[in-house]
This record gives C-alpha cells, sequence and structure tokens, in this order.
C-alpha cells in the first residue's frame, strides 16, 4: 500500500497561499434561526476570497426542493471558475421564490462591489457564489446582509483569525466552529489545502454535482463546507476529485435523516502553490486525492459529532449485500431509524431492532445470514451478539461496554454477496427533540 | 350516497355472539419489556375463542425479518379456518430462531389441549392462531407461557369482562387497552363485529395477507388487531373485505416510522348470526365493509392517539401527485421526518421542513406547484401557508391557532396529477426517546 503523506497545520481557509477570509455579525440570525448557542451577537455572514482567479467545484443538494444559493451555484460552477464565496447563517433563503433567487444575486453583486471598492480586487459577478443556512421560507433581511458583506470585505485577512471567524459565522445550531488545513508535496513544492464546514440538523447530505439525482440515492441538515488549495489543478479533475471525496465522507453521514434544501460544498483551487497543473494521470494525483479525502472526511465526522443533540458517535459497517444499491439502502435504514437511534442514545446494543430495520429496508436479506457485531473504534476485536441469524452467547454487560462509550462501531454482514457500504451516525435524544420543537412564542427559538 | 347504518355497542371481541374470551398475568413482561405504566402484575397473556369454526382472514408485517407466530399464521390462516386465538405480550418471539417456531407451535398445542380439558372444546391443533409482541431477539419463557395459557382456559368467558382483560392483557408500552365493537342488520339479522388492538412504538404497518411484499410498499411498530364477528361470509370474501380495510386504516397509521416484525391483524367469523353466507355480489355486503372498514379505522386511530410519548395528531393529506407510489412516498416522507414530527411537537406549522421532506421525497414535485395548508378536523376551513409554491400573507398566530390543537389536518396539493394519499401520524416528543432509549443497568426498562 503506497503511503500517502500530508501532515495536518494549523488553520483553515486562508492556510493555502493566497486565500483571504473574514466573518462578521449583521444581525441575520436574530431573524432566523436564533435558538441555543447562537443568540446574541453572534457573526453570521463570511466571505472567503482567491487574490488570483481559481478553478472551482461543487457538489450539491439533489432535494428537489433546492435553495435559491443552490441554484445559484449550480449555474456559475459549471463555468469552472470562481474567485469570491459569500455564506450567510440564520435564513436558509429556500422557498423564497423569485425574490429568492433575486436576493442571492444580490449578495453576489454586493459582493463584487464590496470588494472592488475596499479590497481593490477586480472581480467579475459570475466568480462570487453563494451559500446561505438557516429557517426555510423567510425572505433575506437584504439590509442587513448589504451591511454584513461591506464589513467583511473590509475586514478580510489572510491571517488564520479571518478563516476562524468565517467558521463561526457560517454556524447556526453547531456548538463549535469546524476548520482543518493539510500540507502535502507535489512535485517538490509545498500545496496546502484548508477547509470550514458547519452542520447540527437537517444532515442527511446527499449531493450530486449539478443536483440532479445520482443513480445512487442518498437522503439527508444543512451542512456548507467551503475548501480552499493553492494547488494548481484544473476544474474537471477537481470536480472529479470533490465528487469521490464527497461520496467517501459528506454523503455518507446522518445526523437525522432529512435532507437539506440547502447542502453545498465548494473548493476553490487558485495554483498559487506553482506546481505543474494536476491530471487524474499525474503521478502525485494520489496523494492530492488523499489529502482532499483526509480533510472531507474529518471535517463530515465533526459534523455527526457536533449535530444536535448527539451524544453518541455510531459508524455502520455492512457487508454482504447483493447490490451497492442494498447495501447503501441497508445502512441507512439501521441508521435512519428512530428506535435504533433511540436504543443508541441509552447505550443499548439492542440488536433485534437493528434486525428489524434491516427486515424494512428495501436490501435483499435472510434472517438466518444476518451477523451484528461490535466493536470499538479502531480496534480488530469485533464482539458479535449475532451469527448467522443465531443469538452469540456473549453477555449483554460485554456488549454495552462497548455501546456505552462515546464512539463505536457497528459491523453487520448478510452474506448476500459482495457490496459493501457505510455510514457515520449519532443517536437520538430528547436534547435533539427538545433543540427542534422551538417555541411557538418565541418565534426566534424556531429552526430551520 | 348510499348511507351504511351500523351502531357502536358495548364490548369488542365478545359483542358476536359465540365467542368467548380472557386476559391473564403469567409474569412474561417482567422478562421482557415491563417499562412505564406496564411495570408489576400487569396481565400479557390473552385467549380469544370461538365456540364453533370460524372462517379466517390475516393480513401480517410484510418485514423480511419476521416474527415467529407471523409465520405460523400466514400459514394456517390460509386454510380458511380457525377458532383459537393465543397472544402474549412482553416478548415478540422475534429473532429466535428454530426455538422459536418451536415455542409458537407449542403455543398452539398448548391453547388445544387446554381448551379441550378445561373448556370442553374439541379443538385441531391447526384451528389456533398465535401472536406475540414485545421485545425481539429473547427467547419466550415457556413455563410462563403455559402457566397463562391454562388459566385463561379456564376463565374463558362471553361476559365483555373476559374481552376487556384481553385487550389488557395485548398492551405493551400502550397507556390504554383499545377495544370498539358495532351492530348492523344483514338480510334481517343482527351481525355484530368487534375488535381489540395495542400498538404504541415500532408503528408503521405495511401488511399484506401473506407476509410478502405488495406492490406497493409501506414501512412502518408492532400492533396487533384482532377482530371477531358473528356473520357468515366465506374465508376468501372475509381476506378480500379485510385487505380493504386495513389498507385504508393500519397500513395509513405511523408513529415513528419503524415496521415491526409482529405486525399482525387478524379476523374470524362464526356465522352464528345466521345470515345467508355474505358474498361480494350480496346486496348487504357494502354495509359490511363499511362496519369493518370502521372499526378497522377507529382501531388504527386509537393506536397512532396512544403512540409512545405522542402529544398531537396529524392527518397529513396530500393531493396531485403524479402517481400512486408517488403520493404514498410524499406523505411518508413528510409524516416520518424527524424535523417535521420535532416541529408538531412544539405546535409550530414550519411548513419550510414540510417542503423540504417532500423534496427528498421520491415523488415527482416542482416547487413552484405545491401548496400546504391547515386545518381543525372536520373543518371545511383550510388556512393556506403556501399556494403554488409561494407563501401566502397569513399571520402566524393564525396558523398556530390550528397547529397547537391535540389534532389537526395537514393539506398538501403537489399540482402534478390526480393521485391521493393519506396518513394519520404523530408528533415526535422527548418522552418518545426517554421511553425507548431506555437504562442498560436495568434491562427491564428496554422496550422492543
Amino acid at each position: 500500500m503506497k503511503h500517502h503523506s500530508f501532515k495536518t497545520i494549523e488553520g483553515s481557509v486562508t492556510a493555502p497561499q493566497g486565500f483571504q477570509a473574514a466573518g462578521v455579525f449583521c444581525d441575520i440570525k436574530k431573524l432566523g434561526t436564533g435558538k441555543g448557542s447562537n443568540k446574541g451577537q453572534k457573526r453570521d455572514l463570511a466571505l472567503i476570497v482567491s487574490e488570483e482567479p481559481a478553478a472551482v467545484a461543487g457538489t450539491f443538494t439533489t432535494n428537489q426542493v433546492c435553495a435559491a444559493p443552490v441554484k445559484l451555484c449550480v449555474a456559475r460552477v459549471k463555468h469552472g471558475r470562481a474567485r469570491a464565496v459569500v455564506v450567510n447563517s440564520g435564513n436558509a433563503n429556500a422557498c423564497t421564490g423569485r425574490q429568492g433567487l433575486y436576493d442571492a444575486e444580490s449578495m453576489a453583486e454586493l459582493t463584487a462591489s464590496s470588494l472592488a471598492s475596499s479590497g481593490g480586487f477586480k472581480i467579475s459577478l459570475r466568480e462570487v457564489l453563494v451559500a446561505s443556512t438557516g429557517r426555510i421560507g423567510v425572505p433575506l433581511p437584504m439590509a442587513n446582509v448589504k451591511k454584513g458583506i461591506i464589513e467583511a470585505a473590509r475586514l478580510l485577512e489572510s491571517a488564520p483569525g479571518g478563516a476562524h471567524h468565517a467558521a463561526e459565522a457560517i454556524m447556526t445550531s453547531d456548538t463549535r466552529p469546524k476548520e482543518i488545513a493539510v500540507e502535502l508535496q507535489i512535485g517538490g513544492r509545498t500545496v496546502r489545502l484548508g477547509g470550514i464546514c458547519k452542520g447540527a440538523g437537517m444532515i442527511q447530505p446527499g449531493m450530486s454535482p449539478t443536483g440532479a439525482r445520482p443513480a445512487l440515492r442518498s437522503l439527508h441538515a444543512t451542512m456548507l463546507c467551503f475548501l480552499t488549495t493553492d494547488a494548481a489543478i484544473g476544474s474537471k479533475t477537481l470536480q472529479d476529485a470533490l465528487n469521490e471525496s464527497v461520496a467517501k465522507s459528506f454523503n455518507r453521514i446522518t445526523v437525522d435523516g432529512d435532507m437539506s434544501t440547502n447542502d453545498t460544498v465548494l473548493v476553490l483551487a487558485n495554483g498559487r502553490a506553482g506546481n505543474a497543473i494536476l491530471t487524474a494521470r499525474s503521478g502525485d494525483f494520489d496523494i492530492f486525492q488523499a489529502a482532499l479525502d483526509h480533510v472531507t472526511l474529518e471535517l463530515a465526522k465533526k459534523i455527526v459529532l457536533d449535530g444536535e443533540g448527539v451524544s453518541r458517535f455510531v459508524t455502520v459497517r455492512l457487508q454482504g449485500a447483493k447490490t451497492e444499491a442494498d447495501a447503501d439502502a441497508a445502512v441507512r435504514a439501521v441508521a435512519n431509524s428512530t428506535l435504533v437511534k433511540t436504543s443508541w442514545c441509552g447505550g443499548d446494543p439492542n440488536w433485534g431492532r437493528i434486525l428489524c430495520a434491516l427486515g424494512y429496508s428495501s436490501a435483499a436479506l435472510m434472517e438466518a445470514a444476518v451477523d451484528v457485531g461490535y466493536s470499538l473504534p479502531g480496534s480488530q476485536d469485533i464482539l458479535y451478539s449475532l451469527k448467522w441469524g443465531r443469538p452469540v452467547n456473549v453477555s449483554y454487560k460485554a456488549l454495552c461496554q462497548i455501546t456505552t462509550a462515546k464512539q463505536f462501531d457497528l459491523h453487520i454482514n448478510l452474506h448476500q454477496g459482495k457490496a459493501r457500504a457505510w455510514i457515520y451516525s449519532s443517536d437520538l435524544t430528547e436534547n435533539y427533540v427538545d433543540f427542534n420543537k422551538g417555541d411557538v412564542n418565541d418565534p426566534a427559538s424556531l429552526g430551520g
């Protein structure tokens, strides 16, 4: 096995050369989601800018009801070039009709004009991408958004502080900002890759590059992720690499099984590292892919760990399905079963509920052929409760030692074929319900 | 419109002539589900017996992992004749392998032999049907079950008390027994139809007559329902009538979206009323069907209203879908969305989450063509929040006056075609999570 070496470094989206970022407060959250940790003066508008034109790639929700900024991005990412991303939290700009499309467009215009006046960046309207997250169906408070964009353009910086503020500004019900950056060597050049993301609720992304539904459907919170790299790479190669990484990371997580109207991942590559342009045939492509895989997976896991009310992180690993579609349907049935998720909340292995969920999934299976086992993450010791459909003589206490851990792995084998799938999931807690039920007498408490 | 006249009467499964019932405590629950209201000496074994041979029909879970008693019933109902149903709660006898099948068979044998010795009923083994509900994956405590069956056979009575005890004995997390009976006239004869059922958690039945999956799949707690009638009707006609009723009642409810391994509906018709045998072409068939529809629907609604932790009952009515499958997928996506259900818990209309769930369902839709409205049950006044994809200028307070009621109807029109579907659903509450997470240090607290 080839060793792909990269190291984790400080910072996030401004760790790669030639990127600047900022995150400001412009009072959108108060008007949209404002519950929990996000009350008060929390940043709610982020700006990420490349100092020069960059290749861009993206993946977007496959929800048929998708937000205005998603429609804008799907159209613009096709051009393959972008330089700025403006993001607001607190309002999803979804189900807002024509006004919503107009407002998303205005956000891009305001960003281009503010960057021209304050930062001296000459950026065309088409090079600005937009993302939003928060409550659905409420028009954007554009006066506040405008104020925020002007201030963010003024505060842009390449120091880590700006990126950190951007990571804070995209949060909704997240309890902490999510950032990562890595450094790798490509053709003797030092290349960096960084990213920020947000998640928390309405999380089961099922993204595709165009928002069109892929053959293998996956359902699923708003998660937003913005990645930057100073690698030189074409937009087509970048899109292929991103598709590969997203399929193994963001499209493999679920918190509550609800696929958002706004899920978006964007990556900008400005070539500042000066490496020879990467193609799929480059000798160094694998290391770039491995770094992108690592960054997206770590960010995706952070989303599950910080999901609304989440107290436990469970990786469901399934093998032996007849087809890929069966494998995917089976892991998602288990990971999204209300009863399975509540049993995990209590630290109860309850393999009966797991078998029940497998049985009602669309995956072909035979009860007498199913294995169910548990392990601590990274351990090779799988403790089985069921082998070929028969309960194993294992103590309930021993199983609970695994399932009451903050993180554990669930192993399922259907013994029907060779297809595999896995998903990073969480428990369902009273805190999740309490958070999302809101208080109708306090509209500011109502989530997205 | 033809008026189908029948009247509600006292009692349940022993209201029709020629039926006897009993419900006893034999300490199964302590060994299986024993949480909440079912702690202590709660009845856990029921017996329903027809004094003479009866036609039988049934519908069963389409979960690929189905309990031993379901397998037994599927095979026996095919013969079209039955005389006794024995039911235990506290243990599902599911995922119990060969031992489970053997135990289900033993329950039937013990019932036949106990009835022969104590009641003087000469019943063949094949005429005994079996049902179980409770925790999955735990072998039945057969010594207790045997004790229970012997006592139940001894206590059989045609007075309402026996039926009421049977209704109590089939409860798991149900907070109250569920009973109904109606009386109708068929060809000058008085015919009665009665039933008992249980539900609470793991509720989204998707039953078919053979347990094989129907073209239109529906997923979904253990619900058990036992119906009796003194009508004279052939088993084939009875099965057709039951299929029709179940499609509009039990297969149209969801509490948590989890389809159980044990869902079972059985109906016994002993002909004691002395009417001319009913066929689909009988002039009086419609009134029998209407009475069966009424009984199953009322029992199904009782299950949702008494679902685990349920605080609100919501009927989702959808029209304008392109196909029946689309209509079904769309209502189920809404009724099973964790975020939609938690918003209902708070009494929040949150139509944005509804639109989001519609969008990720497999139903074809256009955001710009969707209507969403709310009404109080029985009212013709629908208050729309969305018309053709556009927010309606309606006050949030006015919407909340509907959605904070204990029961309301949600109306959705996709404007894509002529197919309709509806589903009886509930909210998702902290109490549901608390109940189902159990306490691993107190295995008796762990639900099914």
